[in-house]
């Protein structure tokens, strides 16, 4: 079966932001099973809309649009979709009601008079229902092929793909390989050693493939089997998984795919403990990452940001003459930072960063990208300098990773012993 | 002249990693006033990269292909370019030389045996030079079509570009079009009701176009005018834009493309004031935003994270009385909260939030979504409640949103009187 992707957007064609609708939709039908052939970008602009359906459903049997639905003029794709497939352009009475009623749900911040545009499908299709958004989608079918049509919004398009068009598209397989993947989550060590270290993994001729995928600062290596029954898949990548597992260790933070911040949340729900926060140079990241997780409040109890010596002084109990002597930046206030935080807050385990973000404040002694990070917990007190390289954005980011890092490793020693 | 983009690769076509290559090559392309039409990504397999060579050359005078010119097995696009062309395969002695002087220059980490596979491409072709890398890239002419071939990895492609492929098609065109662009970034509103604001500001007859870009919770109107020379294309756009700020007023946080956080900061640096924070439901989010951008330390003094109750009493000196009597997620303690940090750092405004994220704890009252918000300033506190609608992480994002468009509309209004 060949499927073909096509995104319309003058926002995609002219480079203004990065598509990344057409990737979400290949990663979820590979996961069943299904291959995009090709996939095409075109911008919004009636004549390119209808020469790109033309031509990509002559040479497919699925195609899977995005983009262009929405209630504004430079929204062309229903009426492309029309003349392009000889049909004429009506409006969907439950299109319509749909429209209405979620516009009602919608916050007043966001709420807007709202046209019939939406509502306006070409003839002969089958809407395709937007649990999250105001425009329908439709499918149809011309020439053989199926089309489906879904707004470019990537939170309404990925619902509407789970939960209409993929069960569709799977009724229709006929010879259907199994294809699974398995994904594990990697921080700490660099794409060449990690690809060093996973040399042989990769099967081609047994159909399995491997690859890592950089996500600065962290990566994922995904295994990926291709058979013709379930059960030579799940061999294939149970094997390949534990031997991934084993030469990278515990650089591996996740075999499930889930990120770093979900991982620590576990490990902390499990464990009991609590945990306050002293943030310097990181700024409020560290705290933000562990409140993205619901349910944070059982165990994060709270978080200062102390940018300045005053703050330092005032919120963590860090003493002027440790501050004149050794200065904010330094293995000696992290650790006071640490301790203060933990002890103002009553919670089990403090975590502190101090360090140098840049651009500026770097010396010869604390270039740029020096960071302390601290934690203090009932069993001692750990305390190292990391050197950071890179931008203020990346050495905030590994700051913040490494932080989290550290609370995953002492969550799990303590867990294992 | 219509001009096409191909990028190819397995990891590409299956949504491993997201193409950013063709979005970069538009929009350099289109800083010089070149358009591309469209784009089309297919995967390391030679049918089909043969099939898009013939259809993009076909239908275009320029085609600029990235990826699959590395040195492993998968990397087949010199011989796809010259059986679509018909043309054999040679190796380029240059291009041998090349590949192995740049081996030797390659760091350790990165070095692999080398083939002379690298320096195969098709004959009558043109070397594109690559400073940054191992691959060649070759430029040919079929059927009246320039045919541009590069690496794939971003910062080779990127220089050859730049430095080899945008001065060669530029020469070539020869009824050069001026075109600019100008965005201006806008929250509070939704995208149907700033186009309907924004009817008739576009103008194709005339040489200029407007898009609306949604990129949750703000938005960016981008205006984009296309004419013979610089001067028409100037007065254009001014017009445009002028038009476009008269109607939005201050829903537009910045007529130059700056970020939100970028534009409080400029306010904060030119204002000479100070700000605190206390978050409760953003959980550090406002302070990561601000702490962002470089010197953010000259005007924030410290910020709080106070999730439970016990941190709002000790840390920001609300009283347990007004927690016990109005709650936590209240008008009043939001007020408690801005006040108290303000006097506990010592600084001009103190900016505090408290409500409900989400996914539990709403009540019938106070549903998730609740946000109070208060800014504590020397000539006033003001608090409003928000009901923001979404997930977890969309009303935590709505709520850094608003505080810092507060804080925006507060420095404004205070440099204006």
């Amino acid at each position: 079966m060949r499927i073909s992707t096509l995104s319309i957007g003058d926002e995609l064609i002219c480079g203004q932001i990065t598509d990344t609708n057409a990737g979400s939709i290949a990663a979820q039908l590979l996961n069943e099973g299904l291959r995009v052939h090709r996939h095409l970008t075109v911008g919004d602009n009636e004549p390119d809309i209808m020469d790109a359906l033309n031509e990509l459903g002559r040479n497919s049997d699925m195609l899977i649009v995005t983009g262009g639905l929405g209630p504004t003029l430079d929204d062309l794709t229903s009426r492309a979709a029309a003349r392009a497939t000889g049909r004429r352009l009506v409006i969907n009475e439950d299109a319509r009601t749909h429209v209405r009623l979620m516009s009602g749900k919608l916050d007043s911040l966001l709420f807007c008079p709202l046209s019939d545009k939406q509502a306006m499908v070409p003839s002969k299709s089958t809407l395709i229902p937007n649990p999250n958004g105001t425009a329908c989608g439709f499918q149809l079918i011309h020439n053989g092929c199926f089309m489906f049509f879904m707004p470019g919004v990537p939170s309404e398009m990925n619902v509407m793909l789970r939960e209409s068009v993929l069960p569709f598209m799977l009724e229709r397989v006929t010879h259907k390989r199994v294809i699974r993947s398995v994904t594990l989550n990697v921080f700490g060590p660099c794409e060449a050693e990690v690809d060093e270290l996973l040399t042989g993994v990769a099967r081609p001729d047994q159909g399995l493939a491997m690859g890592i995928c950089v996500t600065f600062p962290w990566m994922s290596v995904t295994l990926r089997a291709e058979a013709d029954n379930a059960d030579t898949v799940a061999a294939l990548l149970d094997s390949a998984a534990a031997t991934v597992s084993e030469r990278l260790k515990d650089y591996v933070f996740s075999a499930g795919g889930a990120g770093m911040d979900d991982t620590v949340a576990e490990l902390f729900r499990t464990s009991g403990l609590t945990v306050a926060l002293a943030e310097s140079c990181s700024g409020g990241m560290i705290a933000k990452r562990i409140t993205d997780i619901p349910g944070s409040s059982s165990y994060f109890l709270e978080g200062v940001v102390t940018y300045g010596n005053a703050a330092k002084m005032r919120l963590l109990g860090v003493s002027s003459e440790l501050l004149d002597a050794k200065g904010a930046v330094s293995s000696e206030c992290a650790s006071a930072m640490a301790k203060g935080v933990r002890s103002a807050a009553g919670s089990d385990l403090g975590l502190a960063v101090t360090g140098i973000a840049g651009p500026d404040g770097g010396t010869e002694g604390k270039p740029v990208g020096t960071v302390f990070i601290s934690l203090a917990a009932p069993d001692g007190c750990w305390t190292k300098r990391f050197q950071f390289q890179g931008s203020r954005d990346e050495i905030r980011t590994l700051t913040a990773w490494t932080a989290m890092d550290w609370l995953r490793r002492y969550l799990l020693q303590r867990a294992g012993s």
